[in-house]
């Protein structure tokens, strides 16, 4: 077997920078992400793909134009492909995400937090 | 929003059946199953698709024709599409299976633990 297996604590445990997720993983076309996140990060959306999040540790809310969900350890959310959404964490709070290889993090809303290249971890 | 939060403790307190997988989110094309398991499942590949193992609670083995892969709460693993595998658990071990809608849990294999539908939670 050339796959290894996964740890998430200690990926998590190898990056402290905010809103930078990195690649832990590729299943087909899709990728397995994990962040830290603190703060409010921007509105964006993905016209093409729906994105999901689990919380793995702390506690989050995504914010809708039409309401909020907040999402606590153990939690997951799939947020629809074209829907707005912004995630925000009052205290770091650690995520994994999954959703196709090539997403931009900040959809085309651009910005600071943008990721243009993967980082794997 | 139409989607809504998933709770992966609540969703795994709703069935006790080992070996049967439920279906609690679907993301684009793939899905998010559950399964509690237990003992020994049957040797099968997936010819069409990797798959992504997430030990939620307790301890697995994946087996290989060439090894093992032993994983404990907190970590994952991608089997590659075509390879032969055999998931394991001496006590029961909740996990969260991530894969292409449609795909059969035992492969061509066949045997008793063949889910042919979707079970929803």
């Amino acid at each position: 077997m050339s796959s290894k297996k996964i740890n998430l604590k200690k990926k998590f445990a190898m990056f402290d920078k905010h809103w930078s997720p990195r690649v832990i993983a590729e299943m087909n076309d899709y990728q397995f992400k994990i962040a830290k996140i603190k703060g409010e990060f921007v509105w964006h959306n993905h016209k093409h793909t729906d994105e999901t999040f689990i919380v793995m540790e702390g506690k989050m809310s995504i914010k809708f134009r039409d309401g909020e969900v907040k999402l606590n350890e153990g939690e997951m959310f799939v947020v629809p492909k074209g829907v707005d959404h912004k995630p925000c964490a009052e205290k770091e709070c650690k995520i994994l995400v999954v959703e196709p290889r090539g997403v931009i993090n900040t959809g085309e809303a651009g910005g600071k937090y943008t990721m243009t290249e993967d980082i794997w971890i």
